[in-house]
């Protein structure tokens, strides 16, 4: 099974730019859409749109709310991801694709 | 003098988010605005909104016309730079804090 967002998701992950350091993932969803399982890298998130969704890592569950135009960060990790909201999930992805240094 | 964006142009460059691996900024300009000299490690845009702007690096010059929502590449540099369209400037710059890899 290939986890890689796009691949496995494409209806909801689109790639709108890549080079050697870096790729840009563009996120889009509806109410009740679920994804399946795949897998993120170190990756910087920004939102476009406010959401409400519920991530399924490693047996866990976590509800993640954010406003629109923030940023934050999500290690590396394979979830599947709900939109648990009322409103779309617009939001952009750059994902890292030199491992983690391991000093840190 | 020190070129660190937030430092040299503290009403233009705000620190939205930082970790170990990455530095997230958030500019905003106006028509006619312009910096002055800064510095960029290799950094990811993406716009908010559509605008025209000058670069001015090493005694050369640039145009940049970008959308909204466009994503990209600026690799390290340093300029200065200029709205010289009608739109203010909304953008997210996404920082490596990682030298670039021997390799690339």
């Amino acid at each position: 099974m290939n986890t890689d967002p796009p691949i496995s998701n494409p209806d909801k992950y689109k790639v709108i730019f890549e080079n050697e350091r870096v790729r840009v993932l563009e996120y889009t969803d509806k109410p009740g859409d679920k994804t399946t399982l795949h897998h993120h890298p170190d990756t910087v998130t920004f939102t476009l749109s406010a959401f409400e969704r519920k991530l399924y890592s490693n047996g866990q569950e976590k509800v993640v709310v954010k406003k629109a135009h923030e940023a934050g960060w999500q290690p590396e990790q394979d979830h599947v991801g709900e939109n648990i909201g009322t409103t779309d999930t617009h939001t952009i992805l750059v994902e890292l694709k030199e491992p983690r240094p391991t000093n840190s």
